[in-house]
């Protein structure tokens, strides 16, 4: 019994049960649309998660969704629109299915950093202007603002719906400006304190307010060590800031004038979006956005693909022009491919350990990175180089074949090696994110080298002892 | 002037300043505990927050840490501890610093998740045991508890300082509840409802208490909709239910019984973390931990080298046994590094893409993503094998060998392509975690594969045509 109990709550049941409780509700919820039921519906759909009310939304038919939009008030309709990724959905032809006046007015009611996103990921920017010229001047003025700052920047992850007071209160009055505020913020959990000229001089808990006798003033109790971003500061600077905090919310400030406040669930999106742009960049394929129609799939693979085999046609001409050298001696071509692989292993391996630590805002500085990079390359290809030189001799029972493809291994690796480390140090040090750097390119370029290197010494030892 | 004061606000000055700032905070504290100012050193330690206390501590020198030990509680140095990463920092070497009872207090006042991580990072098990039987017994029972979940589990992320009142309170009553609590508490933001068996019924924020009148009750005002996961849930599955319901913490329940609440701190460690693992084993070497030094940085990487120069000399092999093909016709060894480089190069797209496609979970079958990537590798081999045969007929103005060596780049991608997903494909049916496939791996394997398809086509290819 005890044992079928324990069972019954294993981690994927208790997911399978959580998806079939949401699909009996979901059931009855379309029903109620079908048949007409307003308030059984509306009751029913209030009882839901916010994500939840989003997911549903979007599945509906669009037929449905136009009777939801007639049952819900635009800022009942707000609670689901914020709960949509704007990257993820169509926002343009959600917003077609409702009135532009609705829509305007559920746009306004949403929080101002979602409605910022759903507005600038709206392509056709007469829409923009329609949904702001209808809404109250105050609000699209304070929209437009926020629109204007660069994507990937605090300036466009932060909102204006925090709950900010008066230096000059008691925590009594304070508490009363929160529970006013309360309805409207975001968060209320931190509270922003700025001075007479709207300037943030501290930020108080909740729980702080809690604690504190109301007669005590808020400037006593108040933490006025501040860590704050400035709008144009990176999105990935403002995660690592947050993450090492622990803050649920950032204010974001110029001259120390309050802007507006980042929120914690914002930054777990921007740590997930800028870990599958590594990832991406590091395979060479975009996985950010996922597409199962494998034209488009292929699509996306294509251009990279096919730009590496115009390198790798270098590659090709490379070994051509030793061609001669190949008919004297054809053992040479057994080992083109276990050079090239491994040292582009070894590329692919610096690369990633460059751009990591280039994302994590290590203090070594360029030159300091570079050397230890060509230590470590030196360190590994002197032992992949021994290894193949053991393996080789062993094989072929030819100690000469075996220290030249052994040190040809060694140098290939080391050039691969630097490389790896060098390209996204040198994006870095111009300017360019350094994760773009991809590593199929690394690896392409090392087989260009690598076949250089290779077949160079080969020479070498051809000229020099006559035979390899 | 306005320039220049914009200037002055520029993104990295900011942190630029923060840096200046904490340094000078630094330097004042390091005098104090050096000249033996108790009450300046507690003061303006007071001030740091609990991240930069963290970092200042761990940066002092052992002796200025005994320093420290002496002038702060077992309680304040909770706060710093709290703030500590166990796999960055060696805690065993901090815990020594202090008396056994000192550091058994202090443990037992931090947030008991933190504690949990502290104490199952000793390798010791004498000195975890010490602690233990150091602490008031209730309080080792309860961290006894949470030390039993596995790692990565919703259990092991879990910790218990929540606050948690009856159902039959009303709400001002609850408020006094969430008072006396909130100064234990790691987060005051959500109450959990419990009933009198002490199984979880509701749960309500805040800002709900704060907004409803004193006297309605809470089974009233509650949200019955309960998200919870199990003890035993991947984090990884924690991490997509936070991040999509935007929780800022998570109760975990076992037949409905309150067990703990995870952090969304937490989960923004748990992202990072499986970011870095995903990164990794796409890259063939561990960039979770980076390592300056080039002997321990070398050791990381060579494994994963050493291991696929083994199978790249299977490939190594397969071309040996093709070596009277090539000494009659050279040219077939100019083709394969492109071949096998941009069969890799697909190979590794497909598997990142399949890794990606199985962590979000995506409800397709294993046959059904099987056959996708199938489809996808036929369209991108069918793409790329015509571009080669045409650059190789114009090149070489050989058609025959421009339709070998693009038949084989063709056969080659799929080959890889579908290696790439079904690897991954594979081991989550078996049930390892598919992210373990690394790229290289695919791109060393993708080699063999592709260079039999090469010399099995152009030996066809003489065979029949008695020429390449």
């Amino acid at each position: 019994m005890t044992e079928e109990m324990h069972h019954s709550h294993d981690s994927d049941e208790v997911v399978e049960e959580l998806r079939d409780e949401l699909s009996q509700q979901a059931k009855k919820l379309v029903s109620d649309l079908e048949h007409g039921h307003a308030d059984a519906f509306r009751q029913g759909f209030a009882e839901l998660h916010g994500f939840d009310q989003g997911q549903f939304y979007i599945h509906l038919p669009s037929q449905l969704r136009r009777q939801v939009i007639d049952w819900l008030t635009p800022n009942e309709m707000a609670d689901v629109f914020d709960e949509l990724e704007p990257d993820e959905v169509d926002m343009a032809a959600l917003l077609e299915e409702m009135s532009p006046k609705y829509a305007a007015a559920m746009i306004d009611d949403m929080y101002s950093d979602n409605s910022v996103d759903l507005l600038s990921s709206l392509k056709d920017s007469h829409q923009l202007s329609m949904y702001l010229a209808l809404m109250p001047k105050q609000d699209a003025v304070g929209i437009q603002k926020l629109l204007k700052y660069e994507a990937k920047t605090a300036g466009s992850l932060m909102g204006h719906d925090y709950v900010a007071v008066q230096d000059t209160l008691t925590i009594q009055e304070a508490m009363l400006a929160v529970k006013r505020a309360a309805e409207e913020a975001e968060q209320i959990t931190y509270i922003y304190v700025v001075n007479q000229a709207n300037k943030l001089v501290g930020v108080v808990s909740l729980r702080t307010l809690m604690l504190k006798p109301d007669t005590a003033r808020l400037v006593d109790v108040m933490d006025t060590n501040l860590i704050t971003v400035a709008p144009d500061t990176d999105q990935e600077e403002v995660a690592h800031i947050m993450a090492d905090y622990n803050f649920s919310s950032l204010p974001v400030v110029l001259d120390d004038e309050l802007l507006g406040i980042i929120m914690v669930d914002d930054i777990v999106d921007v740590i997930d979006e800028e870990a599958a742009e590594d990832y991406s960049h590091l395979a060479g394929v975009d996985v950010a956005k996922l597409d199962e129609r494998p034209l488009t799939a292929a699509g996306k693979r294509l251009p990279w693909l096919i730009g590496l085999i115009f390198l790798g046609m270098g590659t090709a001409s490379v070994i051509d022009g030793f061609n001669s050298m190949v008919k004297v001696a054809p053992i040479l071509a057994v080992f083109i491919s276990l050079i090239t692989g491994t040292a582009g292993n070894a590329g692919t391996q610096s690369l990633a350990v460059a751009v990591r630590r280039l994302a994590l805002n290590e203090s070594s500085t360029f030159v300091r990175m570079l050397f230890t990079e060509i230590f470590i390359g030196l360190l590994i290809g002197v032992v992949a180089g021994l290894t193949i030189f053991g393996v080789v001799w062993f094989w072929k029972s030819d100690l000469l074949l075996g220290v030249a493809v052994g040190l040809a291994m060694m140098m290939a690796i080391l050039v691969a090696n630097v490389a790896g480390a060098f390209i996204p140090l040198l994006m870095d040090l111009i300017g360019v994110d350094p994760a773009v750097a991809s590593g199929p390119f690394i690896s392409t370029l090392s087989d260009l080298t690598s076949v250089l290197i290779y077949f160079n010494i080969a020479g070498w030892f051809i000229k020099i002892f006559g035979v390899v």
